[in-house]
């Protein structure tokens, strides 16, 4: 006999599909929507087909979206465009309040080994967006990784003719962090990118 | 301007419902049912629903069933009632695969500081079960806190007369452990529950 009747199984199944959730902590969130009213079961529903049903891609910048544009390509006018590898990066640039710019995301970087071309991300809506002139500056903030370092080296020729400034973000040791306990390959990049003081 | 958009800020808020998620993990997973395909989220919705339309409590021994009376009730013929607070509780018992008899949900335990009483647990169906006259043990499977060892106290006392072997979960030293780790409580019950080798 399975431990779960049918229905909490495979609840617990599903919830075990969320990124770093095992068997454990799917039944706890099993048991959790259980013990929620029908009131709050049906928010929480609504809320995960809402997320489906209402969210888009910005026709501009490609960032998560309810209308054609985005509140970020809305409201700013700018000469820098930062670049990032999926929406979520605008969230995570986004919360610093440091960045007035606007974003384009790649939905993607270059990876031979998986089969993803330039093509396959949105590097020729960048282009298109540069060529209407304004932008000065084009911050790559592709993850530091070797298909995000590929892309970033990618984009920085591709732009170059235009005359915009490419520029990337800095690698160093993380701030409050030791360099005893600093990874061999981050404190490198510290030595290379080295800042007069 | 908030960094999320209001469907996958809803969606951040209701998966932080959840226990032990936090805003980042919650958005972890607001950005999975994002990536999910339409057939995925279908399915994701349909489990949670289905969760509670379609679990009820067994009539006989209030675990968790689809149906009046739940697998245990129907297949199972003991003389051994295991009392336990919560349906999961039966859940991780039936795990080891090592008691075979049957089971009864309190639905809580007494806790006069939270306003719980005697009658606001399933006592008195306990008690009309134990009255048919089949039954030869009760082993009270509370949790070892103040409420559960009360109730165990109390059920103890309330069996007395109907001849009926009441017993209660050993205490001690989880296997594995050192006794220099030990908790004191723990401990202590370790030795007052020390058996004869």
């Amino acid at each position: 006999m399975d431990i779960f009747i049918e229905p909490i199984g495979k609840l617990v199944n599903e919830f075990s599909k969320l990124p770093g959730v095992g068997k454990k902590t799917a039944q706890r969130y099993a048991y959790k929507i259980i013990d929620m009213s029908d009131e709050e079961v049906r928010e929480f529903v609504e809320a995960v087909t809402g997320v489906k049903r209402r969210v888009r891609y910005c026709e501009i910048c490609g960032n998560f979206s309810e209308e054609k544009t985005c509140g970020i390509c809305k409201s700013r006018e700018s000469d820098a465009i930062c670049v990032v590898k999926e929406p979520k990066d605008v969230a995570a640039i986004e919360k610093l309040h440091e960045f007035k710019g606007v974003y384009h995301v790649l939905h993607g970087v270059i990876d031979p080994m998986a089969g993803v071309g330039p093509n396959d991300i949105r590097v020729k809506e960048l282009l298109a967006r540069l060529q209407k002139g304004n932008v000065k500056e084009v911050i790559v903030a592709t993850n530091p990784d070797v298909s995000g370092d590929a892309t970033a080296m990618y984009i920085a020729k591709l732009i170059k003719p235009l005359d915009i400034t490419v520029t990337r973000l800095a690698h160093g040791i993380p701030v409050g962090s030791e360099i005893e306990y600093t990874d061999d390959v981050t404190l490198t990049r510290a030595f290379v990118e080295r800042n007069k003081i």
